[in-house]
This record gives structure tokens, C-alpha cells and sequence, in this order.
């Protein structure tokens, strides 16, 4: 993608960091336009957008690549509009959480090729973005049979220069594979702190006992409604027929309760325990030889840094680490993985801080 | 509680937690007991325990104070053998998850108060036991009608010794409150990974799809069988009953999503908002004034100890952190939440180590 060539249409978080991704990784001059003027001139005063224009058709026309990055609800007009206004040879891609709509609405137009940069910022606006924004992060591309190869290849190519990890899937796979992966998982956090929420059982308000399961599960509720309420209603089939799945898997276990049968909890537990092993080897070399430090630390400063720093000096990589605060008063819990190989090492140097170490296998044996 | 007079039945993990966190508040000596030779040698070895005992009755003849520490499925029978061996004047407590079976097996005798700490640790065995295991937990107890008062004011100063916050609550609330905050959620995260870790769609492995979301969402699945097949089974009832409810709040959102009801979503997500930031106010003073920075960093020993050292040093109290693995190539994702008022500060130390910073409010305006 050649000089002067990129442009981006809606500049907010995501546009404007792909477009400081793009300069920065090509030295490209980006075209923007948003509807939102303020927007747009966000993007101009954070550096993302170097030629402001005063219509969408003045920012595309003369662009070999377009990034759409309207909101959700917004984009299959936005990439019709945009597909009438840019050249023959442009290549039209856009930022959007689910795929199907928006490759409809491009109907096969050769030029366009569907996109999806997973990586989970809730921030919004372009004073928010930044060139890293997809370092490492799974960029889902969405080719059809009419989408032209060689407009494939250079996007590719153009995503691996932002430092994300392209990966091509079917529009409507990519947004079965989202419902199960986002989406589900969204609307179970928040249906599951409404219903605890609103429990007040003998006087006991079944929030303030939340212990850390809870507060991990509900940690995207009531997340960003701009956003969330568009990819709901956008995906809503995929995402109707994994909350009815989830519905039978519950009926499933209500009946394995019902009927106290202890070898299906076991079977069904073991099976969780594998898959959650399979999920944590995409992100550890060998998971099974991680050790968990769970730590209880006070509130206040330099406690985290004390701890880091000792098992830093001593040459020890922390894979993952969680402080959850419980109060002012009470401090919190420190939960810190290591290689099983560091787990004696980093407990004795806690230990020689004072804390009281209690360290477990990431995977139950 | 005098000195010589506290037993142990059940010297596992929590077993021996309670012995050390009462020798270090109270100075008492320690009879202990256990049908696991090895569990009962564990705890001499840690220290815990001072007076094994050869048989149970030996271990609380002569307790002013005794701690039933078995597993939940073990504890009815447990607690009636205690009972009946037990003194006429002593206390008798246990710690388990589930209240409502121990205390019908005590049948109302005056002399026990079922009570549960909620710790949270996954670890097992004396060996991992720590005088710290208690310290700020919620300690739920649950006296009756035939309860004695005396007996009950001596047993919440005593938990409250070591450490932890007596929440008295009667015994079948106490398992419907943790049906909802602790059982659902684990068995929502085994569902959901069941469920997602089965799916292929075309060729693409969920999992190795899964954003954070639920990642977070599924921490406690294929949690220790051990436990948890007892846990679920001695408390299927409010489960069962918190599983129902759960199927009919996904049935509304079903409802919603097939006719499109824009409006009812936005009610759910601000009601799931609004619960977050209550629970979120158990653990912070004001959690409107908190900020989450959100920082790409790479996976090599000191990252870590480099950015929670700069803000120490800055005297930046960090209330939650929160590190997550991709992959030893991609790095991970380390969110950090302070207080607004050191959110400009921290990110500008953060840049100034080369990190891109975003930051957000953690709770939506």
C-alpha cells in the first residue's frame, strides 16, 4: 500500500489506531472522515489523520485502502456508501465486531474483504488510540468466493504489518465462533449479576458476599451499552442459538443434580478441566507446569512493586498475575503463576518479605 | 478460649490453617485428629497441630473449643460423632461450604454453630496451611434457635481473633447465598467451557479463539473434583433452584433479541452496571473515581517489577491489577487500576517506560 493511499472513514478509537498503526508501520498519509466532526478532529489533533475531509466521497475516492470503522449498526450502509465512492482498484475492509451483515451489504463486490481486530479495548475515542493497539492480537478476515486474491494477499499482508495475527474464516463461522468466544460470554456476566444483584435473601445482600468467582465472571457486565446493545441485536441468531444451547446444558445438569448423579458432575468437571488445559496451552508453553502463589498483601503503595521486584532480581518471569482488592481495610489477594521450576524460589523470597505463601498447580493433576 | 483446649477433626488445609492462625492469636495448644494417619502427620509436621491424637474421642474430650474440618460430605456424620464425644460445656464448629445438613445433623444441640469462612483457596493438604488463611475473609455462622448465647458471643470473638469478619445468617439462607455468589457461578464457567470447548466451526477451534472475556469467565472451571462434586451435591437445592432462575432470565433475553427490543437490552446492561458498581463499592471507597490503564507488555522477566516500581516509587497505590498471558511470542495484557487522580501520572510514567497506555473509567459514566 503505497503513499498518500490509506483512508479511514469513522476515526474514533479504532480508526485512528489503525491508522497510527499504518503510519507508523508504513509511513503511509491517511485520508479520514467521520460523520461526528469532533471525531475527526480528534483523530487530526492525536496525529492519526494527516488530510481531514469535508466528505466521505473526498476521503475515499482517490484511496487504494479504506478501513471502515463505523459502529456495528452503522456498517453495512456505511460500506455500501463506501464501495459507490471509491475506485476500481481500492481495496474496502472494515473493523467490525460481527462479519455477516456487513458482507451481505457489500454483495459480492469483488473489492471488499470483511475484518475483525479482537483486541477488547472499552475505551472510546481517538484521543484513546495508539499504534499498539493490535500488537499480537487475532485479526479475523473474512474473503468470500468473489473476493479477489491478489486484494486478499496485500491485506494480509498489510494487517501482519500492524503486528496482528491474520486468520481467514467464513463471515458467518467468524460470528458463531464470536457469539460462543464474546458474545455468550457477555450476556452470561450480565444475566448472572442481575440475578444476584437483585437477590436479597434474609436480609443478606447477596452482592457484598461475592467472592472472587463471582466478581471474575462479572467483570464485562454492563460493559459499554453503545457498543454492546449493536453486537447483540447484530449477531443475535448466533448468539440465540448458543444461549439455547446453554439453556439445554443447564437442563442437562439440573437433571444430573435432580438425580444426585455424582459421576456425570464428575465426567463434566474433568471435561471442563481438559478444555480449560487446551485453552491455557494458546497462551503457555506447558501449562501443566505452572505453579499459582496466592499471596495476601495490604493496601498500599509499593506492596506489588516490593514483590515484583524481588522475583525480577531473581531472574523469575511472572506468566500471570492478579491483585483483587477486597477493601481498604482488609488489602486484597495476590495470585501470581510462575513455571513450576521458579514456584520454590519465588515462595521463599515472598516468604522473606513477610507474606504467608500458599501455592498450588494451575491445573488440578 | 484457654490454653489446651482447642481440637482439630480434620487436619487438611483449613484444618491446620485454623490451628496455626489460633496458636498465633491465642497461644492455645492444639489436639488434633484426622482418619488420614498421613493428613493427621502433615499437620505435626507444619507445626499445627501439637497433641495428635490415636482416635477421635481422645482428640475432644477434653476441648473447651472444637473445629470440625471434613470433607462436606462428610460433615453430618462427623459433627454427630464430635457431639457425642465432645464435653458438656464445649463448642462445637465446623467449616464447611454448605450449612443447612451440618446443622440438621446437630439437631438442634445447644453446644453447635455451624460455620463457614469463605477462603477461597484451592490448595489441600496441612502442608500449604497458613496462620494467614483467614485474615479479612468472611466468616459466616450460623446459629438457631436453640443456640447458646453465651457459646455464640465466645465463638465470634474467637473467629474474629484470627482475623476474619463474623457474619451471623441463618443456615438455609447462608446456602442459598452461596448457591447464587459461588456455586452458580462455578457451574455456569464449567457450562460455558463445556460448551465452547466442544465447538469446531468450520475448522476453527473456539478456544483458541478466546478473548479475555472468557478467559475471565472460566478461571473456576474444572476446579478440584474432589470438592466440588460434594459442594454441588449437598447444596443441589438452592443450586437447583438458582439454575432455574437462570434459564428463565436467558429466556428473557432470548425474547428480547428475537423481536429486536432495543430498549429492554439497554435495561439490562445498565441494571448489570448497576450492580457492578455496588459490588465494586465493598471493596473500593469510591469506584466512580478509579481508572483502568490498559499496557501491551512482553513476556520476559522484570517488565512486571519495571512498571509496578515506577509507580510505587511515585507513591501510586495500585488498587487491582491484572496480568494476561497470550502466548511467550505475543506477551500479554496488563491492566492496572488506580485513582483517577493518579491516572495522568501513572500513564505518563508508564510512557515514559515506552508503553502505550489506555485508559478508561472502570465503571461506564
Amino acid at each position: 500500500v503505497a503513499s498518500s493511499s490509506l483512508a479511514v472513514v469513522g476515526t474514533g478509537l479504532l480508526g485512528a489506531s489503525v491508522a497510527l498503526a499504518a503510519k507508523r508501520a508504513n509511513g503511509v498519509r491517511i485520508a479520514g472522515w467521520d460523520p461526528d466532526e469532533e471525531a475527526l478532529a480528534a483523530a487530526v489533533e492525536r496525529g492519526a489523520v494527516d488530510a481531514p475531509a469535508g466528505a466521505l466521497e473526498d476521503a475515499v475516492a482517490d484511496a487504494e485502502l479504506v478501513f471502515v470503522a463505523a459502529p456495528v449498526a452503522e456498517l453495512p450502509e456505511q460500506v455500501r456508501t463506501v464501495l459507490a465512492a471509491a475506485g476500481e482498484e481500492a481495496i474496502v475492509t472494515d473493523v467490525g465486531s460481527t462479519k455477516l451483515g456487513v458482507c451481505r451489504a457489500a454483495a459480492g463486490d469483488p473489492r471488499f474483504i470483511g475484518g475483525h481486530p479482537v483486541c477488547g479495548s472499552e475505551a472510546r475515542g481517538a484521543a484513546h488510540a495508539t499504534a499498539d493497539m493490535f500488537a499480537g492480537a487475532t485479526w479475523f478476515l473474512t474473503p468470500v468466493a468473489t473476493t479477489d486474491a491478489g486484494r486478499y494477499a496485500r491485506l494480509h499482508a498489510f494487517v501482519a504489518s500492524l503486528g496482528a495475527l491474520p486468520v481467514a474464516i467464513e463471515p458467518e463461522a467468524h460470528d458463531r465462533v464470536v457469539a460462543l468466544t464474546s458474545h455468550l460470554p457477555h450476556a452470561l456476566a450480565n444475566l448472572l449479576l442481575n440475578q444476584t444483584g437483585t437477590a436479597t435473601i434474609d436480609g443478606h445482600d447477596a452482592v457484598a458476599a461475592a467472592g472472587a468467582s463471582l466478581r471474575d465472571m462479572t467483570r464485562v457486565a454492563g460493559a459499554n451499552p453503545r457498543i454492546w446493545i449493536d453486537i447483540f441485536l447484530a449477531n443475535r441468531e448466533p448468539l440465540l442459538a448458543a444461549l439455547g444451547e446453554h439453556r439445554r446444558r443447564i437442563e442437562r445438569l439440573e437433571r444430573a443434580l435432580s438425580s444426585e448423579d455424582a459421576g456425570y458432575l464428575a465426567r463434566w468437571i474433568a471435561e471442563a478441566a481438559g478444555h480449560r488445559r487446551r485453552m491455557l496451552s494458546e497462551a503457555h508453553t506447558d501449562p501443566g507446569a505452572l505453579q499459582r502463589l496466592r499471596v495476601r498483601v495490604p493496601d498500599r503503595p509499593g506492596v506489588l512493586a516490593g514483590v515484583t521486584q524481588a522475583l525480577g532480581a531473581a531472574r523469575i518471569n511472572i506468566e500471570e498475575l492478579d491483585l483483587q482488592h477486597f477493601s481498604p481495610e482488609r488489602g486484597g489477594v495476590l495470585t501470581i503463576t510462575v513455571a513450576e521450576a521458579d514456584a520454590a524460589r519465588a515462595g521463599e523470597l515472598l516468604e522473606a518479605q513477610g507474606y504467608s505463601v500458599v501455592a498450588t498447580p494451575l491445573l488440578e493433576e
